[in-house]
């Protein structure tokens, strides 16, 4: 199997370009009292605060503005995603006058099919034990003649997922702060894979961590092994957004180079989390947008106390009734 | 009694200085789900996100940097407040190294008491029935030769609580965008007549607008009357960050020829807000905080329908419980 192209920080620097129209510019933030939790000078980036509640705007919209073919515009784009790449997929496609199918599990928060809904997207809901969602796409996709915009595996996903990680650096950079460390979720590895190109480049100094729920700790044990490894069957977790069983093979190439460890976190921790996002930042985040907040919470690297550290706090589509039952309790 | 002399625009431009090094520079945001609900062109100002969690910290900060006489600077500052003001004054003291007393009713919620404490605050509670926090304030700032911080009625607080509608107009000026309407909830009334004078000078052709509970309404009625109006006794309201009797004298001087009109909201409709901040925006608002919001969503002025306009999110200070039982519910 062949990956290339991998994509390059110039793929981000263009995707940039076309991610500007349809995206928020979000903005750094900072809370004393999370530096005083983490025991650390911490950054934010807010992606909850993003147009449809998650990073996975950028990418789509990447992908989908390089859709130039009439033939291909007519018929549209498919995609599976438990939710937050069906809703950056629905918002891109109908900015660009496009129909979208997505393909979603049964069980995806109902926040996230209706943000698809709501796009004009159409959904195929599709049973997670019984169906495979690769194979339900590429079969209406093939029958449609639209475009499968994968979540991940994909140089220009990759690379428009990476212009968060792009403004972050230069927002930074315009405070005169350089980044010791930075810490992202990872699911596929895409956001992970898009920011590293743009490290690699302007800020070569900052070491790049993943972050993820314990039982899909793929990245981690992939980067410790240095070949791609695969979850455990039968995990289990809150963070319905980065249930991915392994990384992906481009992003795997991209991040295995570039990335230093990774850091893994109980869906407990995850939940405290959510409570602290709720209670000091005022932000609404979803389990598995506050991964790498609770990665620098409760499994920060030794080297990395103390030093100046950047989280991606990657989405905020989460049900009500779950939010509510989380924040309402403590650890 | 003597108003002068009443805060202009260059008290709110000589503010933005003493505040930037305190405060957050909140962003411009805008949400399709936010047009579609109001029927207009809206763009949101979160002070949800600020410092202390309201844009308190500002007419703080502005009041407490004006504080160089050494004797003063020992003795420190008192203030009254049910949570917002409390905990901007409590930061801002702590920033300039003086100690700080505020004087806070039993019910304020937990979550500003422990704001207070966290910046090294003393709390002195006190029963609202039957005790004035006006005289006990005085008592102790008298006892201690330490100055009265006000929450409103006072020039310095007023022109730094303007420096949130000079950013605003600013940011948007950026983007070459002109509002016709601006929303602001109206406690004492210093957020929007520090607002006023920055709309005033800079952005003229904007309509002014306070947003209050139903039954908190003493603006509304204030400027239909043309004269300072106090709400019916018994009035009740989940806002608790902006249930004051009567306007400021001070603000009201500043407001009465400045502001077209007062809007009004029940707490359903607050409580709307909040969800629908929940839910579209992953903002975590307070009761008080959405009352803008919900003024736009259910109580705009015929005239804002499809124009331009400016909603202030004035704080996201609310107790765990309360929010998680908001948000479980619908309307």
């Amino acid at each position: 199997m062949s990956l290339t192209p991998l994509p390059v920080f110039d793929d981000v620097l263009a995707a940039a370009g076309r991610v500007a129209p349809l995206a928020f510019r979000t903005p750094l933030m900072r809370h004393d009292a999370l530096d005083a939790a983490i025991g650390a000078e911490v950054f934010i980036k807010p992606e909850c605060l993003q147009v449809t509640g998650s990073f996975k705007i950028r990418g789509a919209s990447n992908r989908i503005a390089q859709i130039t073919e009439a033939g291909q515009r007519q018929a549209g784009v498919v995609a599976f995603s438990s939710g937050n790449h069906a809703q950056g997929v629905a918002r891109a496609a109908k900015h660009f006058g496009m129909p979208a199918l997505i393909v979603m599990p049964e069980d995806a928060p109902q926040v996230k099919v209706d943000g698809v809904l709501a796009d004009g997207g159409e959904v195929r809901r599709y049973d997670r034990a019984h169906e495979s969602r690769e194979e339900i796409a590429a079969d209406i996709a093939k029958a449609r003649g639209a475009v499968l915009v994968p979540s991940y595996d994909d140089t220009h996903i990759i690379a428009g997922q990476g212009t968060a990680g792009l403004e972050f650096i230069e927002d930074l950079s315009a405070r005169n702060i350089k980044l010791d460390h930075y810490i992202s979720c990872a699911g596929g590895g895409g956001l992970l894979a898009g920011a590293a190109l743009a490290f690699e480049i302007i800020s070569p100094q900052t070491k790049l961590w993943s972050a993820e729920p314990l039982g899909f700790d793929d990245h981690r044990k992939s980067f410790a092994a240095g070949k791609i490894c695969r979850i455990d069957e039968g995990a289990q977790s809150i963070c319905d957004a980065i249930q991915t069983p392994q990384p992906g093979d481009i992003t795997f190439e991209v991040n295995r180079t570039r990335v230093s460890g990774g850091l893994a976190v109980s869906d407990d921790q995850i939940k405290e989390a959510m409570r602290f996002a709720f209670r000091h930042l005022k932000l609404v985040l979803e389990p598995g947008g506050a991964a790498a907040l609770a990665a620098a919470m409760f499994d920060l690297p030794e080297e990395a106390k103390g030093r100046r550290v950047g989280i991606i706090l990657s989405g905020g589509n989460v049900d009500a009734g779950v939010f509510a039952g989380i924040i309402g309790k403590s650890l």
